[in-house]
Order: C-alpha cells, then structure tokens, then sequence
C-alpha cells in the first residue's frame, strides 16, 4: 500500500497513471503539482488527485512515490527543485519518452541517485491534458525501465509492482538501447507526420488537400496532432538518434523517388511486398514474442 | 433499375460496390468477371456476384453497367478486350485512383468513347480481395468523377445516380486536379508509409523494433499493408505528380533535419503547432465543406 503517491505534471500520462493506480486501490493519497495551475484544477475537479500542493516541498516531503511526468526538458528542473525535499524512503520515476538524458538529468539528486527509476510507459496518444486521463492507458503496454549502475535494486523492484500493478508488461534494458529504439519506431513516425501535415498547410490549396484526404491521411497523421512542447523536448533529447533515423529514412526516400523515377515496377512491387508481409506479420502479433 | 451489373474485377472496390448497389435494391442480376479464377469463385460463394462469367465477351454483352475495378494499368488491355462487345446502351466506369490514365485508356474504345466515366470512390482500405468487401464501404465517402469534354452528359448523370444510390457523395473535377490532389493527400502518404516498413524490415534489429512498435506507429504504417500491385500501378501512372510531391516532401523533410541538427527548439515547436493545428481541425471536419 502506498500511502501517499505525488505526480508532478498531472496531464495524459501523470494523470492517467494516478487514476489507474487508485483504481487498484493501491494507494491512499494522491498529491499533485504542475506549473500550470488551471490543469491542477481541473485534476483535483476530476479526482485524478486528491491534493493541490503548491510548491515541489509541500508535494514531495511526505511522498512514498513521486511520479514526474512533465515533458522531457523539465526533469532536470524539477529534480532540482525536489531534492532538498525528498524523502529517503521514496521511489522516484520520471514517465518521458527519452531515457538517457533522464539519467543524466538525475545526476544532481547526488546522493538520491539510486531513488530513481527512468520509467517509460509505451502508452502515448495524440490527445493530451487531464480531460484526455484514462485508467486503462497502460494496460498491456509494455512499461521500460532503464535503470543504470547507480539504480537501487530495491526501487526497481518497487517500480516493477507498480507499473504491473496499473496493467502493464514491464521490461528493462540500457537507456542507449532505449532511446535508440524509439528514435526509430516512435520518434522517427511523429516528426514525419508532422512534416507531412505542416508541408500541407503550407501550400495555397490547403483547403483542398484537406478537403480530400480520407482515412489513409486520418491514420497516417494522427500521431501530427501530439502535443509541440512534449516532442520539441523529446526531438532535442534524443536529437542524436533521431538525426541519424530521419537521415536513414531520407536516404530510403532517395531509394523509393528514384524507384518512380525510373518508373521501375518491379523494384517498387518487391519493395511494397516487403512492406505489407512486415506490417500484416506485425498487425497479427508475430514480433511480440 | 439495372437489369444487368458486370463487374471487373471482384476485389474490395469492385465487390463492396456490387454488394452495395444489391443492397439498394436497384440492380436484378450481377455478373462477375476476373483474371483470378479463385477470387470469382470466392465472390460467388459470397454472393457478391449472381454468376460468373468465363470471357468478357460473356461478361459484358448483357450487361447495362460495366464497372472496372482492376489494377490502373490493366485498364487499358480490359477495354481493349470488351470493346467489340460492349451494348451501346451500357454505363461504363472504373474506379481506379488515378485519373489521366484511365481517360487516355478509354481512348481504345473509339466510338464508344462517350459511354466511360473515369470514377473513384475515396474509399480505400488496406485489405483487399472478397472477403474485404463491404456493402457500406461508400457511405458519406466522396465518389470523384472525372469526365471530359467527349463523355456523354446522360452517361455522367447515370454514373452519379449509381454512386449516390450506394451512398457517396458525387463531385466532379478535371482529371488532372484530380491526380495532382490525391498524389498529395493519398499516394503519398502510402509511399511514405511503405518506406518506412521497409526500412525497419531490411535491419539486423528488425524483430525489436517491431516489437516495441506501438499505436503511433500502427496507425502510421496502416495503410503500409495495402495491395503492392494495385500502388506499384498508382505510382507508375501518377508518376510526374507523385514524384514532384515525393521531392516536395524530402525538401520538407529536410528543414526537419536541419532544425533537429541546429537543436532548433523553437523552430520544432512552431512547426509541430502548425502540423496539431491544422489536424485537429481536420479532424473536426472543418475542411469538409
């Protein structure tokens, strides 16, 4: 039992992980802090948290857990702000989307290190706020942990009941390996749509383009409409292996402009077939092993 | 009333619009003809179609609505081998999604010139074949028809009346808007898609990446699974629009990479508000007046 948990960010994932914990009834208390006072409202209205605190030291001073779940470029901040107030007893997670830069934002805990466990719940949604909260997000998604030499074993520990307590499979690898996967399968998607959408806006026809596109377009922008603060920081974050994975698509574009180009149907059958296999074997579960 | 409904090609298109215009009540007996001998059968079994037909002679002969549902470059040789038996009175249509292609094709057809209407319902899906079929598939979806100055006026009232019977909403355009348009909003997206499956599946890491794919990236990659036939002639008959807006799209994708590389915050998050911006208004359906 947790007597008192403390989200620091209460939006889609820190409201969300709130709300599927108490659902658990695993907790007793639930505190809130974030730098925009109206979401903390709004939280507390819908009894995503129980408490407003108003500075991090009335949030975390009593806290057995506390969550942070602010975008990325803010841990480092917030770290700050809450040590001088953290309790020896606490676990200490961070939810974001980039995991070695929150290994290094948790350097200046200093001694506290070992309090905290990089946690990324692989649950995101193009929605965002309290008003997009759900106590189911996490379900059946896989929750990462990347916890390095410096990590307590007894807070990755506490971390894993946690996070499987809300639903999730949790699995742990290096926070390289981490942000190297997601700079393709996740970070590499967002930013191409988002290139496609802005490319469109852009243009004297946008209506038009707009007009027209069905639910090809619907599906393949969705992830356009995420939230600019969370992957601004997230792009900046990892910026190292998302680089290297839009200049690695490029150089696939370059293959598939030249495919048309040279009005080549059979590379381009071969390529698409490669293509539908993959994504028909992934749709019916094959990778999930 | 259709006495008779030949249909070429019982793929998604062909066979939900068969099994949508039955729906209405408004056609007696449906033919149904394919170079895949399975899928004709599978379609009778289904009863999408009444009865298959062994030669297009057989096909079309009888028939008052000729609808082509095949590959857009197998367009051409279709008309080519129903010329000589095609009734004077038949509406004749595709429903391929290109449409400059499909008007020079119908050229084979001389003094039956008239009788085409170059349509295509924006309708896709990434499943094809019979048991994709659907009778609602064109519900509240545009149907594009695309005449010109040697089509008869009776022949576009006709083929508006079929498509509004099965639920779409009839607009008509040049050919020419009509291919620059979807190349943008819809061949696209799909070479974009495919590119990046591909991508993932020629890697040494591939089973992890696809394993840790999550929403963002399923529904990003959705249409990633459609025909590889039916888009490797969409990109060879739209090519000169399709490779312009490729082109289009990697110069985009380059003030993305140079943003991320300069670690261009505030670059990132105006483009990424202007992407959310202009997708959460398509998404309220603002653009669909």
């Amino acid at each position: 039992m947790i007597q008192t948990l403390c989200v620091i960010g209460v939006g889609l994932i820190g409201g969300s992980f709130a709300r599927a914990l108490r659902q658990t009834g695993a907790v007793n208390n639930i505190i809130g802090f974030d730098a925009n006072t109206q979401a903390l409202h709004a939280a507390r209205d819908a009894n995503v948290i129980d408490r407003i605190a108003h500075t991090i030291t009335d949030a975390v001073s009593d806290a057995d857990v506390v969550v942070i779940a602010v975008p990325v470029r803010s841990l480092a901040a917030v770290l700050t702000d809450l040590k001088p107030s953290l309790p020896k007893r606490a676990l200490l997670m961070d939810v974001g989307s980039t995991k070695c830069d929150a290994l290094a934002s948790a350097n200046v805990l200093g001694g506290q290190r070992h309090q905290f466990v990089p946690a990324h719940p692989i649950a995101g949604r193009e929605k965002s706020g309290v008003d997009a909260t759900d106590a189911t997000l996490f379900q059946n998604r896989y929750a990462i942990l990347t916890p390095d030499q410096h990590t307590n074993a007894s807070a990755i520990a506490r971390a894993t009941q946690l996070w499987e307590k809300v639903g999730a499979r949790v699995l742990k690898m290096s926070a390289e390996a981490h942000d190297e996967i997601f700079a393709a399968v996740s970070h590499l998607p967002h930013m191409l749509a988002f290139a496609l959408v802005t490319e469109f806006a852009g243009r004297a026809n946008a209506s038009e383009l707009f007009k027209f596109a069905a639910s090809g377009f619907r599906d393949f922008t969705r992830i356009a409409a995420s939230s600019p603060e969370m992957w601004r920081d997230v792009a900046l974050t990892n910026r190292t292996a998302l680089l290297a994975e839009m200049k690695q698509y490029r150089t696939a574009l370059d293959t598939w402009i030249d495919c048309v180009e040279r009005a080549d149907g059979e590379a381009l059958a071969k390529l698409m077939s490669i293509s539908r296999d993959h994504r028909e074997r992934w749709g019916r579960g094959e990778f999930n092993s």
